[in-house]
């Protein structure tokens, strides 16, 4: 079903698993004519895709030098920038788009080439803390054309899935249905539920047909982007249940303070937390916006001081071949292999679950997400494996709300609507499942050694952190 | 060529990988009637290959209680007992073959069923250098029955390939080509080259024609060794020009003290090393006899001073299904998957990269070893992958060794002629190579994030740690 009719151009830019598995979407829910879409790349995967729809395909990277030069001529007021590319800054579009007054949306803050891992720059300023901040100051007062930020799967669909689940543990728990109006409602029924924590858990189970090999790199979705956001500092939102500042924790210097950075890199880091198919498994402590933003949006204010916040983070079991590539990776001291395989076509099995885990309530824990499998995937869209539909589903929900609401200005997941995002993009989940367990942190742990453990409150980071 | 006569009785114990694999190299190279052979164990795994070559397989296991009733009656004076199962106590058998007077050997020192993860024993008690003091009060003065104990690939022949680096290195730089000639000699001269480290450096690129699935333990060879040992402390022999003791680290209150431990299982602490093929890598500190016994052997005291040891240790990458499968295990808190497959006949590429990397000497850092590919250990003997043939070329020159030796007590690798077990084992040992290499685990380091490195000493243990 067509939802919404589009006049203007749509300018994509990037065409990897993400920009290649958005197109069908597109042109299934949105009312487009192909020769209105405009793909920019910087390298040849996706040609194929875009010409199976007759769309324009120009393989030419974007630089800092020559975007705005490039774009500007493409692009006016009531057009759609869609940003599905890495190595493209984020907020240089942001700006471009506000200038022209387009609409934008990507699903990731992207600084330019190299920015993750820009050794000149402090560890705080490598943050998606940081970038989200740098996001975040291009807020104007009065309106201006939506930009919505950080929308895909996880960041994105995951805020959406955390109020279904604040909602369904309410009414699980007695504490009522009613539908809170506003941020600070969200915060306090957060709050009241006693939530300490919220994990994006996801245990992605999905095989390829060829083992991966050596000096190489092999993931279900792009390799640059998960290698970027792996070599980046760990963070996490840092709740006020929290006893102990990590040794190796450190606030920032600027900026809301709603999340700490720990002095490594993401993929070095590794975390317990528990998912319904996987059970309790080990992810890594991979840095996300959601981290920052959710932790934020769910911040209780009293008198200015922080009275209430949860701990947010992610916990990520990517395919196992990403494991083995990681851990290789890790052994040459993070330097990319010559070999990347980003897996689509040749995925045989498996599921991608994601969801959120949130814990300290009542009931203990609660995951709330999505179980899709590659099968059902393929069946539900062509150009897509469980991981990347989950993020175009999201991608193209996001598109129709902006399009909906055109005057938001700067906004993230959190802030829109969870109905309607989550009414949109539901059919393309698989089994969406809320699952509560007694599982916590402290499950199996101490026997063949002693531990430093806090028994008193299961849910402190330090018992879920793996040392 | 047939090497040796042997007229008595061989009771083999344990028909896994090890012993499926022994079983041709015994019969080519012994002169042995399969008649005189009897293999008892606890499964029905090998029963087939123990068929082929007419052997008697009895599936009984062997308790505490009833192997002395089941086995003196099976073995006579100069007869054979050679051990290679899983949780039958080594020393146990060393005790009854002494009693008996007869020839022993393994290729570890097993405790017996749930030795290693009695959490009613102190993480000391549960170490290999607990395992190993008891086998060593076992030795009794004047003659005794030989029991060649630890005898397989690693412990085993990296003891004997420890001393022929050690003679490259001397003679590749002019330090002259004297074989020492007792314990003493060898200590001065790994102390003289300046060695402050010795890695058992291995990487198994070994990949099977099925992936990993959920809730299973794949490996190349014992399943319930290998997770035995990883769930045991790590361990490392302690060398002299460590600095800094780590703050897990703990010395035992009994024993040599050439090694200590780490309070937290060996497969949750990876460490860097390096072998020729594989390059830099993360490898996991298991423990292992040889670590204790090599840098025992190598220890030069003067006065009853200690005043050189190297620190010793493993540092193993496994096969790549293994890897995932401690993954797994460890999100898991160490509980054994359902599901077990050990990978022989479906093996299909890589190499076992097996040797020691030799560091801090005028040369920098030296690898000696093996680098045995599946396809050539298919070639050199049936019923074998490249792990199974490094540990039974390695047992079958042991086994001749003892014979031609049959009254030498208990005794170590590291105690044995090096130069009869490499000139039995090295015709299945595949491309055997020496490499020298400037890498370091100061490598690459620190750019990302700064690091407690120790710069003026690249080769103390806290450089090597992955934290
Ligand atoms: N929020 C989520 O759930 C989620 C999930 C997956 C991916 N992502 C993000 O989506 C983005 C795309 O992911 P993907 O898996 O499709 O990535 P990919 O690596 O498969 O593709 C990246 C695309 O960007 C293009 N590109 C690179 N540099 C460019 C430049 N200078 N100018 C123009 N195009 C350029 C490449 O040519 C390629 O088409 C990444 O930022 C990733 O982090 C977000
Ligand atoms: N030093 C080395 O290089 C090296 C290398 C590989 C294996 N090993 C050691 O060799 C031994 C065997 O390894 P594997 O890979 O063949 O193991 P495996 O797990 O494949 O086989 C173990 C065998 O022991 C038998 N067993 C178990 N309990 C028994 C009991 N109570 N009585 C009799 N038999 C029993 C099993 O039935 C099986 O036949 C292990 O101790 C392992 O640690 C040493």
């Amino acid at each position: 079903m067509r939802t919404i009719v589009f006049k203007g151009r749509l300018v994509i830019i990037g065409c990897g698993s993400i920009g290649q598995g958005i197109l069908p979407l597109i042109l299934r829910h949105i009312e487009i004519k192909p020769a209105q879409i405009t793909i920019i790349t910087a390298c040849e995967r996706g040609r194929g895709v875009a010409a199976e729809y007759g769309i324009e395909f120009i393989n030419k990277p974007l630089t800092k030098d020559d975007f705005r030069d490039r774009l500007t001529p493409m692009l006016r007021k009531g057009d759609f920038l869609l940003n599905l590319s890495v190595d493209v800054s984020s907020t240089a579009l942001v700006e471009l788009c506000r200038d022209l007054g387009v609409l934008y949306q990507d699903t990731c803050i992207e600084p330019w080439a190299g920015g993750y891992t820009d050794s000149s720059l402090s560890p705080s300023l490598r943050t998606n803390y940081a970038l989200r901040e740098e996001m975040l100051r291009l807020r104007v007062d009065g309106p201006a054309p939506t930009a919505l930020t950080t929308h895909g799967a996880n960041p994105g669909l995951v805020s959406h899935f955390v109020k279904q689940a604040l909602l369904n543990i309410a009414a699980d728990t007695g504490l009522g249905s009613e539908i809170p109006k506003d941020r600070r409602g969200w915060g306090e029924l957060a709050s009241r539920l006693g939530v300490k924590v919220i994990h994006v858990a996801e245990r992605d189970t999905q095989q390829g047909s060829t083992p991966k090999g050596p000096d190489e790199f092999v993931n279900t979705w792009s390799i640059d982007g998960f290698v970027g956001e792996g070599c980046q500092p760990a963070e996490l939102g840092w709740g006020t249940h929290e006893k102990e500042m990590p040794a190796d924790g450190r606030r920032h210097e600027f900026g809301g303070d709603a999340a700490i950075y720990l002095m490594k890199p993401g993929a070095s880091q590794k975390v317990r937390t528990w998912t319904p198919v996987e059970g309790a498994f080990h992810g890594y402590l991979i840095t996300h916006n959601e981290s920052i933003s959710i932790a934020d949006y769910f911040t209780v204010k009293e008198e200015g001081r922080v009275a209430y916040r949860p701990t947010v983070h992610y916990a990520y079991h990517p395919c196992d071949a990403a494991v083995l590539s990681l851990h290789e990776l890790a052994g040459k001291n993070w330097v990319m292999p010559s070999k990347q395989r980003l897996m689509v076509k040749e995925l045989v099995s498996g599921i991608d679950e994601l969801g959120v885990l949130i814990a300290g309530h009542a009931k203990g824990a609660y995951w709330y997400g999505s179980q899709l499998s590659i099968a059902e995937a393929r069946e539900l869209a062509p150009h897509n494996s469980a991981t990347s539909l989950q993020v175009t589903a999201t991608v193209l929900a996001g598109m129709i709300w902006a399009l909906e609401n055109p005057m938001m200005g700067v906004v993230e997941p959190d802030e829109i609507d969870f109905r309607r995002i989550l009414e949109i993009a539901r059919p393309y989940l698989g089994p969406v499942v809320g699952v509560y367990t007694d599982w916590t942190p402290l499950d199996g742990r101490g026997t063949l050694f002693a531990e430093d453990l806090d028994t008193s409150d299961p849910w402190q980071f330090k018992n879920v952190r793996v040392i």
